[in-house]
Formats: C-alpha cells, sequence, structure tokens
C-alpha cells in the first residue's frame, strides 16, 4: 500500500509505503529536515506540519487524525507499559519497561500541547499510513551555510602523482605486428626512460587501440606514478588537472588544481549532502547502527553523489569533463572517511574507538563510483585516531609543526575539538567532545553560520545595551531596526558570553548575577535565566533571541573539554606552554580571539602568536594533490602522532570542572588583563 | 512506434520499434538463430519463416505482405541500380553502385523462389514494421554442442595465487587502540610472515570490522600473492577454490578447482553465449565494427554473463557461492580475449593484426563484472599474436614443447588452425586460415558435433555402401534404419573425404572420378557432383545428405593450409621433420588421425608419435590457476615464440596450392602406405 506525500513549501512529492516515516520520506525526495539524534525522536529538531486541505487527489484519508490516533495510542502505550513497570520486579525486565517508556516520552516531550494542537510533529515519528501534505517550518529546514572554505596559500614543490608525456610511435606492419601496449611501452622507455613495464588500466586499455590510430600513432600518455598508464589521448594534450576535496562533516569543499603548477582553478562547495541524516558525526554513525550496511551504502552514496557534483561544477568552471580530472585526494574526519569507503563506522563511535584502517588508501575512481577519470585514482590521506582525522592529517601537512623548532599547539575546532600538540621532536595529540554547542548546536536559538545569523554581539557594561551584526549585513543592530535575525551562530555566542561576562550578567561559575536588574535579564517560561541578545522586533522570529543558562552550561562544558585538554596535553609532552597557537577550521576564522581567551577557550598566550590557518584540512588535501612525497610524510606523521586518550587520564574530571570555570584561572591569564579593565579583572577574581 | 514479435516454437515474445531486424529482435529475446556472416544478408544461415494465423493482437499488420513488399521494393531498386550503373562511366561512383547490387542481389540469391513463396526470408534482412510471428525452422536454429571439453591430467607443482591463513588478534582497548587493518597486519607478519604491510582490496577492507568482531578477533584471512588482503572471514575456513575457464569461440568450459590440491571440483560448459551475434569470430569482429563500442559492450556483457552462469553453477555443484571462488584465470583467443576485456578487436581482424595488447592482464573480478569473490583477481594469459591467442598459450603449458628435447609439432585446430613448431630451444608460431569447413562450416550439410549429427562414415571401395553412425547412438547405420541423421559434423567430413578417395570416388586433385557409375555419386540440381552419404530415409531431413565438390574443395583448401602451414614451419626452424605431435582442441580429439594422415592434413609422420592432448587449453588456464609461476612463465612463453606471417613467405601461394592436393606428394606419406593397400596407393599415385 503506497501513499503520496507531499512537502510544502517545496512541492516535492512521492509515493511511499505504509510504516514509512515523513523523515523517511523527505530524505528520499531531497527535502532538507534537520535530524540530529538519528531518528530517536529525541532532539525535537525535525519538527514539521501536517496540512490538510486543498490536496488535489481523491481518496484523502484524515491524515491528522491519523496523528492524532498515534498520539492516542502512544498515551495508551505508555498507560499499559506504567502499569507493567511497576508490577515488574526490579530487573532485565524492568529496566526494558523503562528504555520503551523513556523513549515514547522523549517523543511527546519535544511537543508543547500547543504544538500537538497545531498538528505539529516530529518527522521521524510520524507514519505514513495515507496521503498527507507537510509543511516543513523555517526553523526545521535544513540551509545552505556560509561556505569560507577558501582556498589558502600553500608552498609546496610541485611533483604530483600523475604525468602526461607525449610519445610518437611507428605504426605496426606484417613485419612488426607487435601489440599496441607493448609498442607504447617500448616507445615510453625510448622517449621518457619510463622503465620496467608500467601496468595499464583496464579503462585506459580499452581506449588505447582506437586512440593510437586516431591521430597517426602520436599520443599522450597519462601515468599514475610513471608505473601505471591510466589515459591514452589521441595528439598532444598539456592539461593536466586534480581535485582535492575536504570532506567535513557539514560543508564539503572541492579545489580544482592545475598538477602542473598547483594553481587552484575552481573551488567548489556544498553543504555535506549527508546533513539530511543527521547534522552530527553520532548521529550519522548511530543511522548506519540502525540500518546496517543498507543505511552505510545510502550515506556513502549520497557523499559519492555530492562529491560527482563538485567535480562536474569544479570541471565546467574551467571547460573540462569531470573525466579530465586525473586523480582526487580527499579528506575526512574518520566517520567521513569510514563512510566514504563503506567501512562500518559504528566500532568509531564508541570505546575503544579503534578506526577500521590507520593507513592513507588508494582506490580506483571507478571502483568508488566517482566520476573522475575512470581509470583514475583516488587517494584518501590516513587518520591518526578514532577522533583524529585524515582532516588533522591535512592540518597537519598544511601547518607543518612537525617541522618546526616552536611548540605549536593546533587546535581544529568544529563538533569535536581536535588538538595536536609538539614540534619536530615529538606530536601528541587527542579528541575532546566539545559537542556541538560552539558552532551553534544545542543552543536554544543557535542555528549554523547561514545568512540571518547574529555573528556578533556587543554588551554595553553599564546599560547593558546590546548591539549586534547578522551575517549578509553590513551594518550594527541599533536596538530598533529589525535585523531579520534568525538566531545566533558559534562566533556570536562566544562573543555574547563573553560580553555578559564582563558586564557581569554572569559569573565566573556560569550562574546569573541575581543582582541585576534589567529588562534583558529575565527567567524564561521554564524558569531559566537568559539574557535577551535580539528583541523580536529586531528578529525574523516571532520572539526574542535569548541566551539561556543552559546555553551558558553547554559552551562552559565545550570550552572547558577544550581547555583542559590543552592542560593535559602540555603535561603530557612535559612543557609549560606552547609558542604559537594555530586555530584551524571554517568556524576558528570567524571568532573573535580575544574574545574567545575572555571566556578561557585555550590556555593564556599572546595574542600576537595566534593564528587563523583556514580551512588547513582542504590545504592539506591539496598538499597531497601535487606533491606525492606528501603522501608518505603524512603516513609517517599519522603514525607518529602519538595519540592521548583523555578518559584514561585519572585527572581528567577535575581538570574538566575546573575548567569550566569562566574564565579559568584568572590569574593565569596575564593576557587576558590587557583587555579587560584592570578594575574590572580584579572585580571578577572576587565574584 | 513498437511492434509485438513472437518466436516459434520457443514462444518468445516482445516488443521491438520499427526497423529493428528479426534478427535484433531474436537476440534480444535470447532467441538462437544462427548468424554468421554479421548481419550481411550474404550467409543465407539466418532463414525464418513469417508466420500468419492466430496471432492474439488485434490490429496486427499484415506481415507478408509487408516482407513482399520488402522484396518488391528491393527488386525495383535492382532495377533502378541496374540502370544507374549501366549509365555510370567507370569510376568510384560506378564500384558503389556495383557493391550496393552486390549486396541487394546477396540478399536474394540465398533465398530460392519457393522459399520466397513460403514466406522465408533471412532474419537479418526483415525489419519490423508490424506484429510479426516468426518461426525458426530447425536448420537455423543454434543448439548446444555436445561438449568434450572434459580436463585433462595436469601434472603440476601446487603454489596458488590465493592463499588462506588463520590469525588470532588482541583485541583492541583504550591502552591499545590501533585500527583494525593495522592490527591484522601485525597479526599476519607475527603468525605467518606476511613482510612489507600487504594492502587491503576496498571489498575486504568493509568487511574486516565485522568479521574481526564475529569471531571473538580470530579470523581467516585470503591473500593474493601474500601483498594483498582480499578477503576476511569470522573463524577458521579451510576452503579455498578456483576457476579456470576456456572461452572457446564455440564453446565456454570452466573448471572449478581446489586451490590446495588442483583437483577438478566441478566442470561446466556452454555453448559461447556470443554464438548468437555470430558463429564465426570475424563475424563478432564485423558486428563491433558496424555496432562501435555499444556493440563491444554487448558482446563483452554477453560473454560475463555467461562466465557468471558458469560460476554460479559450478559453485551450487559443490555447495558453495560464486563469491567462494577466489580467482579465476581466463583463456580464449585473441578476439575472444579482447572483448572479454573490452578491447575493440578490429585491427586484430584485419591487416597487420596488430593485438591491443599480449602480456597477461590482472583484473578486479568486481571491476570486470565477474561475480566471483569481489575483491578477487581475475587474470588472462598472455596472447601471442593476432591470430595466435591466449587459448595457445594454454596449450603450450599444458603441453610443455619449451621443455622438451624433442621438437613438437602442436596444432590446435579451429576456425584457424594454430600451429606451433620446436622445443626447448626455440618456438615458432604461425596461424592459417582453415576456415571453418573442417568444423562443419560453409559444408553444405555440415553441422556442429551435436546430436543427430554424423561423426564416422565408412565407404565400401567394391560395393560403394556407405555406413556411418551419429552422434548419440551407439549401432551404426545399416542402409534401411532411419538414423534421424541431421547433418554432418568435421570428423565425419574427414571421415568421408578420405574414404571417397580410397574408394576412388574423388581423385587426388579432388575432382569426382567421372568413370564411376553408381546411384550415390551425381549431379545435384545446381549440376554439380556429389557423393550420397545418406539417403533420404536414414536421415531427419526430407533429403539425403551429401558431400559435394564444393565441401571437397573446402576441404582441400582447409587441410592445405594447414599442411602448407606446417611446411613453412619446418623450414623456417630449419629441420626437416618433428618428433611428436600434438593435436589439441574438442574437434581434435575426435577426428581419425589415419584418416586425416590419408586427406593429408599434415605432414607424414609416425602415427604412434600422435598425441591427442584434448581441451590443453583449458589444461593450461587450469596450471595457471593453480601453480603461480606458471604465469611467468606464460609471459615468458608468450615473448619467446616467434610469430611467423605466412602471407609474408614468397613461396607461400605455390605451397599452398601443392599442398591443396590429395593426398599431397604421396610418396613422401610413408606411413599412408600401411593404412592405404600398396596396390590402391600406388594405382593412386598415377591417377
Amino acid at each position: 500500500m503506497e501513499h503520496t506525500v507531499i512537502f510544502q513549501p517545496s512541492g516535492r512529492r512521492g509515493k511511499f509505503p505504509a510504516g514509512a516515516t515523513v523523515l523517511d520520506a523527505a530524505r528520499k525526495l531531497g527535502v532538507g529536515i534537520e535530524a540530529i539524534c538519528g531518528d530517536n525522536l529525541v532532539c525535537g529538531k525535525c519538527k514539521i506540519k501536517i496540512m490538510d486541505g486543498n490536496f488535489p487527489k481523491e481518496g484523502i484519508t484524515s491524515s491528522i487524525n491519523h496523528v492524532a490516533q498515534v498520539a492516542d495510542k502512544d498515551t495508551k502505550i505508555l498507560k499499559d507499559l506504567t502499569a507493567r513497570f511497576e508490577a515488574a520486579q526490579e530487573g532485565e525486565e524492568r529496566r526494558k519497561i523503562q528504555r520503551k517508556m523513556d523513549k515514547l516520552r522523549a517523543k511527546h516531550e519535544n511537543l508543547s500541547d500547543k504544538e500537538r494542537e497545531e498538528n505539529i510533529r516530529l518527522a521521524c515519528g510520524v507514519k505514513v499510513s495515507g496521503d498527507l501534505i507537510v509543511f516543513v517550518p523555517e526553523a526545521s529546514r535544513t540551509s545552505e551555510g556560509i561556505v569560507s572554505k577558501k582556498a589558502g596559500k600553500i608552498n609546496v614543490k610541485i611533483k604530483p602523482a600523475v604525468s602526461k608525456v607525449y610519445v610518437e610511435l611507428p605504426p605496426p606492419s606484417l613485419e612488426d605486428p607487435t601489440g599496441d601496449y607493448e609498442r607504447l611501452v617500448a616507445g615510453l622507455e625510448r622517449d621518457h626512460k619510463v622503465k620496467g613495464h608500467p601496468a595499464i588500466d583496464y579503462r585506459a586499455l580499452q581506449q588505447l587501440p582506437d586512440a593510437l590510430r586516431a591521430a597517426d600513432w602520436k599520443v599522450t600518455v597519462t601515468l599514475w606514478q610513471r608505473e601505471q598508464i591510466i589515459r591514452v589521448e589521441p595528439g598532444k594534450v598539456e592539461r593536466n588537472i586534480g581535485l582535492a576535496v575536504d570532506i567535513g562533516t557539514t560543508t564539503v569543499a572541492g579545489y580544482l588544481t592545475d598538477l602542473a603548477t598547483g594553481e587552484v582553478l575552481a573551488t567548489e562547495s556544498m553543504m555535506n549532502p549527508q546533513v539530511r541524516f543527521g547534522e552530527d558525526v553520532m548521529s550519522r554513525i548511530t543511522y548506519c547502527m540502525l540500518n546496517g550496511r543498507k543505511g552505510l551504502e545510502e550515506l556513502q552514496r549520497t557523499i559519492i553523489d555530492g562529491l560527482n557534483t563538485i567535480a562536474e561544477r569544479a570541471a565546467e568552471k574551467v571547460g573540462l569533463a569531470p573525466a579530465d580530472i586525473s586523480e582526487a585526494v580527499l579528506v575526512g574526519n574518520t566517520a567521513m572517511h569510514h563512510i566514504l569507503l563503506g567501512i562500518n563506522p559504528e566500532y568509531v563511535g564508541a570505546a575503544p574507538f579503534a578506526p577500521g584502517m590507520h593507513h592513507s588508501f588508494d582506490i580506483n575512481a571507478e571502483r568508488l563510483g566517482l566520476k573522475i577519470l575512470p581509470a583514475g585514482n583516488v587517494h584518501v590521506l590516513p587518520i591518526e585516531a578514532g577522533f583524529v582525522g585524515a582532516d588533522n592529517v591535512g592540518c597537519l601537512l598544511a601547518d607543518e609543526p612537525h617541522r618546526r623548532d616552536e611548540i605549536t599547539l593546533l587546535i581544529d575546532i568544529g563538533t569535536n575539538g581536535e588538538l595536536v600538540l609538539g614540534n619536530k621532536e615529538k606530536l601528541i595529540s587527542c579528541s575532546t567532545a566539545t559537542g556541538p554547542a560552539l558552532e551553534g548546536g544545542e543552543i536554544q536559538y543557535g542555528i549554523r553560520a547561514t545568512a540571518g545569523a547574529i555573528e556578533n554581539v556587543k554588551v554595553e557594561p553599564e546599560t547593558l545595551d546590546v548591539l549586534f551584526k547578522v551575517i549578509g549585513d553590513e551594518e550594527w543592530s541599533n536596538g530598533q531596526r529589525n535585523m531579520g535575525a534568525k538566531g545566533i551562530c558559534g562566533s556570536a555566542i562566544i562573543d555574547a558570553i563573553a560580553e555578559m561576562f564582563k558586564a557581569r550578567v554572569i559569573k565566573k561559575n556560569g550562574q546569573f548575577n541575581k543582582e541585576l536588574s534589567h529588562p534583558r535579564v529575565r527567567k524564561n517560561a521554564k524558569g531559566m535565566d537568559e539574557f535577551v541578545v535580539a528583541w523580536k522586533h529586531e528578529t525574523a522570529l516571532e520572539e526574542d533571541i535569548t541566551i539561556t543558562i543552559k546555553d551558558v552550561r553547554a559552551i562552559q562544558l565545550a570550552k572547558g573539554a577544550l581547555y583542559s585538554g590543552c592542560q593535559i596535553m602540555l603535561r603530557k609532552l612535559g612543557v609549560e606552554k606552547f609558542d604559537r597557537l594555530a586555530i584551524a577550521g571554517a568556524f576558528g576564522s570567524h571568532i573573535n580571539k580575544y574574545q574567545a581567551m575572555v571566556i578561557g577557550m585555550y590556555p593564556d598566550c599572546d595574542p600576537e602568536t595566534i593564528e587563523f590557518i583556514g580551512n588547513a584540512a582542504g590545504d592539506g588535501a591539496r598538499i597531497a594533490l601535487v606533491n606525492v612525497d606528501k603522501r608518505r610524510e603524512a603516513d609517517e606523521i599519522a603514525r607518529r602522532v602519538e595519540y592521548v586518550e583523555l578518559a584514561l587520564e585519572e585527572d581528567f574530571n577535575d581538570r574538566f570542572g575546573e575548567a569550566m570555570q569562566l574564565p579559568h584561572m584568572f590569574d593565569r591569564f596575564p593576557h587576558i588583563e590587557s583587555i579587560l579593565p584592570v578594575e574590572e579583572a580584579a572585580q571578577e577574581i572576587e565574584v
């Protein structure tokens, strides 16, 4: 039995079997609905509204009634479960009932009575049992992020794996009927000193006879590592291009690169299309766990489709076909790496977090499904550990801490904070569970860095007036103008909390200052302390945008994890401090390094030594693309970096707890004092 | 516009666009219709009958009228062409018209007036322009041949490319979270001395994490060449199997082999499914030429589907899945080799006959589309020259002339005769265009060695009584019994001509003996001399089965090509004679070596030194499958064997002309005298 599901406002529609969830249907149709928890009914992000009305088909079933029935059914089930729970004895059976009840409650906890009245439901909880019209509210829609993954400058010797050579061959005759491949190999040895009988790829072999005869036995041969023939083109062909791609959990950025010069010919980026399976790594891993190999294959196909779109668009920009791309180098965190290669990521998501493979991996493009040159190679950079992936190796290739005398602390801030500390003598790494808060996740009004997001916040300490800036608008707010603000992104959350702290709205321990009386400082409907950043009339929402005590806690947890990770790393390496701080990641580039220091995101250091290295992961991919020796170097670094498992450190919890203070160990931040007015700083210490 | 075409007696039906030929339709539906000329309207093999009658659909167009219209149209066109031809001046234009006329005439030449009246047409000439019911007469149906490609005994050291090793690993922990692949590699080095970090195939990598955890970190690893991990199975697995396949133009034979013992576990063969695109190599090459890469891909897919069927059936016989086959080794002639790998075979079909590649080729099974172990390797043996293919290399591996002191003449008789002459000092090879006559092709009543084919013939010299045997029947004919004979296969044609010669029905030059008066010796409707082998009442046809002077000529051409090839080879090698004669091929096994000597198929030799080595090509494939060193040996032989292009020998035509004599140089055949009564032999010399 199939039913039609229509999504509004996109208008996409399709038929789905009874029992599929609305979220399933949305995924199949490419309708972007936010979903973080892996269809577990808990995150509450995937709210949709079941519409009725001018449905164009006959035989429409009452969707609303159906949903109401589901809710009623759940209520009944919950009642039954409660009875069974009370009757059950302590033990496995009782725990099982408990889990069922929790799940069911969670499902409804995310919906207020008002929402339920308005037929708002969770897309992962509504099963299709009749024709449906579904409205996806703006808040639930995934939207294209502002991609700031510009290519950085790389300084590397050009020595690509792929080279092109031109050769002219004598045609065969009855006296010399030697085969095409052997004839070509003889020419390559004679004219280009290519030794040892280079192998020929299946697809290149298929091109060979016609290519040789198309231009009178004059051809250009594409060689991989000078040991494999991957393409034969009639006549003389000079252009030799490759593609480096950074597969971020949120954004995928591709750099079409001239392999002869290293120049970036085109940059092409997109939201990671896997986002529709869940925004963060864990929800995608969960999706694989729940759906088995089929789910993994679905996620894999999704990212490969995305890569193909990037290859196609980038090649088109320079007037070429994707099949003209001779090689690709890919980086991504360990989960993205595993999913890309179709390796079950489940074990990366749970202790002891052992990955399927650390080593770099070379795979034929055609076999992977990547529509570059079919005989082309896809090189995937190695990973360091379960939570320190190929993207981090890319950062190391770009920043080269392993070649420096100074001690570098490299922080790549994303959902996880990846830290590398050391110099040419030794490098150690760790991963800290910063959570999504620093990127706006799990923050009440947190959104991604998209148009309409608040990106900077200033709080006037005396008046508590707030000025803010919104992405896509040059001007600061003035308290009157409707800024169309939709929410608050990571950099502005750090701003806001630092400013709130400096204005004494919150105290060192993150608590709200109870002595303050101001309309912006108030309690929300749930009785939670909150601070109004933007008034309703300044927003695109029909409500104020606030920072709650819960949001402050989330940031405290994130920065505490980062800070205590740094501390343990310093101790592990046996040093007091680092000489330079390199902050990688698109998010990193947007934060204000002084504000970050105010909230104590990282240990005290001279702000002058802080360097934002941008999308270093992507830069590293480009380095490995244009210089094949760097791939060996990457494998060596990946092997050399010692992974520190923070959870094994006895004092980790204590350190973490301390580091949650805001700012942590104020007196140890001499550089902060130059930022905060001294008297205020002194005051704060006493709070 | 699509029309329904129904084939009888199979009942297969399908819809086809207007303009498709009936032969196209047959191919799409898998209806086997003989076709040799590559849809050129010349071979006349694909005769079908357009039926009318109880066609179940309304709106039937008058198919018969349509066909008649086509014939009428052709007549008109021919008239026009004739007029234009006569008006045209000598030159390119005139030659173009001539070619068109020839083609048109050829189309109808193959149909008698009676046939045309009966609505019999060539399937390649009838275009679908309305719904059709088509009857395929028995004579036009391709039928499964009697496959006699039994595995021979091979004597080779067992040293397969694929090995299985069992390893137990320590599970990961937070203290040692090393990745699965690195953990496995360490175990392989520790327990099995596998050095140098074996690579892991994409599909094996995907299995790895789950396989390791499925049986408590105890796994069996399948290694290819001890340098690549191609499979990881939970627990201890012993069986290790491979598949050797001989891809003949007519028959494909697969040998499922235990890689630990070399034992053949199952043999599975089938008619080469490409037969429906044309019976011989040239017609398949022509098909590729006419249909471009799409045609080639169609032929390639067809053979790979066939190989998959063989793999599946063979594996099923021993209770396994095709994915349990760890490796495959394939042999075939150069055209089969090229089509299998998707290499354009066009250039192999025309001077200077340069192949796409001589070398052996290794290709990932999944990429080729072969459904054995996805990470498994497919090894294709090397080829010697355009007309001496990987099947011949297989023969050499099996017969090992390159390891012998005696000089071997190895003949592999098929559509082409492939000859190798020499010993461990030197080997030379050539290919002679024997044509299909020796296998029953181009012989009026010639058919493949299938049930109902006459396989042996005796002619009583005094009475000219003929006795014959039919495949599938133990008893000889007695002149009375209906033997159900459908035609005459290769071995019986040789028999018949030798017997006709010994009975003085034909003379040394192949001409019929005009002095003989006997009902069996007569002229056919076209005025051609012929000899009745089976009377109408002994056959399944409604006519006598005869050998015509044209058939005798075809055999003379074939054996002349073979014989003169041998002669030139002997001269090229600088020897008078060979020490042993090895005859390979399924066909070879069926011929009577004395009768073959009587007609002068090969130079005189002691019959005791003649050895039928059976399907040596398949045996060679098995050898290369179970011993990896033999693959290197094969590449070395293929490179070492010097190819002799007979067409370049000045005296080739003269030798060929002489060798057509029957038997050639009678006095140089001392061994014949022991076969023929001396007085007869003496007489014959004088004829």
